[in-house]
């Protein structure tokens, strides 16, 4: 359970009873959400509970419009990959940010991403953090992911070496042309690192807080899952839906039930 | 000028008058707005003012979850085919179609896409009308377009042969990180039968109908420009601006004014 799915009025730790209370028994946070109890505490429910989180929530957003800023994210993301080690993360997700102040330069600002990725890289192998760039969704390329599709993506991380790979979110990636290859690609390499899920809802009715939850959009969660796992990767599957209008108006144990039964339903 | 940019309550012969007073000799209607005075009509004003037509939108839409509705996208696409010849338009638009129904099948839509400009072809090149498949952004690839990209478009188009090419609107592809490369592709296989500009805001805040007017939004328009005229295509650049909200709302003539002030300082 992505814990962006339950920004419903819980605490932390009501998102994490939730989860449990529905068999569900790994977790990925947000920064904020982790910062609202504190990081210790925070480590020490997830470590009581024996939960396994499967990401922290994230990093990224590297390009600014100034050396400065650009510094300012390396510090930013240094902070999260040691978070992301106290909580024993399986990954720290990297959303790598886009086009800074009025640039119109995305080819300098996927360069910017990378090299910021390359300056935080040694400090997260030194802390068994692995990285995941997540490609987002093409109409975020803007202001919040230059890097949109998997061979983008792949690309970034065979270039910067070991400790990088993909988050892949069906949503952002399945109107991929390229998508089979790609998710096979990325299984050669060994560079899956995490598998998030949702639905793409026709009408969409906002860029970002309209995802749908699974079943109730057009994606073919089966056959995604299918192609994930002849890549070779048969981890969790991480339900992450930003819903302000549906979703997060709901109960939290109504959305945690409803996630697990659509799970076994369609995914 | 797509004549979409003009929706502010003009009529067709309004939309024409606006376009010469400000030194416009190009256009490309829509379909509705051809009905809107009928072919013939729209014909003589066209002929009668030696506009050059740059496009006729819009063909396609041809996935269905049946074969009769699918034979009935193939009639209404013959129907394109002739006015496209009758106004003597450099191409038909297509804007192929999403998926079908409640299908989540998205490489069958693109099947029966290919199928479909299949069955038309042969009547597009007798009236040598040149079918242009516009790659939407991967935003509608559910409901408006399952074609996404430009090697997708041009894969498809080298499939189908002679006669097919590609539309090529800035607002679908910018972010796409192999643009140079697809479109240096479309040059060298002289298949680049349009390029219609615009410009993508932040925030979009409507998935269709927030098109921004060239210069207020990121995409480097004079560099896009480049590419395209390194590729060998120096035809007209077609401003194609959906916006319902904001230039859509003003007096036609200012609509015009500004596209011709901003086509001069960025394009």
């Amino acid at each position: 359970m992505n814990l962006a799915t339950l920004r419903t009025g819980w605490s932390f730790g009501e998102m994490v009873d939730g989860c449990i209370r529905h068999g569900v028994t790994a977790i990925s946070p947000w920064r904020d959400q982790v910062a609202s109890v504190g990081l210790d505490e925070a480590a020490r429910i997830v470590h009581g509970n024996n939960l396994r989180v499967t990401g922290l929530c994230r990093g990224g957003m590297f390009p600014a419009d100034s050396a400065a800023g650009r510094q300012a994210s390396i510090d930013d993301n240094l902070r999260a990959i040691d978070e992301a080690a106290a909580l024993g993360a399986d990954c720290l997700v990297l959303v790598v940010g886009g086009l800074p102040g009025t640039s119109k330069d995305i080819a300098d600002a996927r360069k910017q991403v990378q090299d910021g990725i390359a300056a935080i890289l040694p400090r997260a192998r030194a802390a068994n953090v692995p990285l995941a760039i997540e490609p987002l969704h093409p109409m975020y390329a803007a202001d919040r992911a230059c890097v949109n599709t998997i061979d983008q993506a792949l690309d970034m991380a065979e270039a910067l070496g070991e400790g990088v790979g993909v988050a892949i979110d069906v949503y952002h990636v399945w109107w991929d042309p390229n998508l089979s290859a790609a998710i096979a690609r990325a299984g050669r390499l060994n560079r899956i690192f995490a598998h998030h899920i949702c639905d793409w809802l026709v009408p969409t009715t906002d860029l970002l807080l309209d995802r749908g939850m699974m079943g109730d959009g057009v994606i073919d969660l089966r056959g995604f899952r299918a192609m994930i796992e002849a890549a070779g990767y048969f981890g969790p599957q991480e339900v992450e839906i930003f819903s302000r209008d549906n979703w997060w108006k709901r109960p939290g144990d109504e959305v945690v039930r409803t996630c697990v039964e659509r799970f076994e339903q369609y995914c």
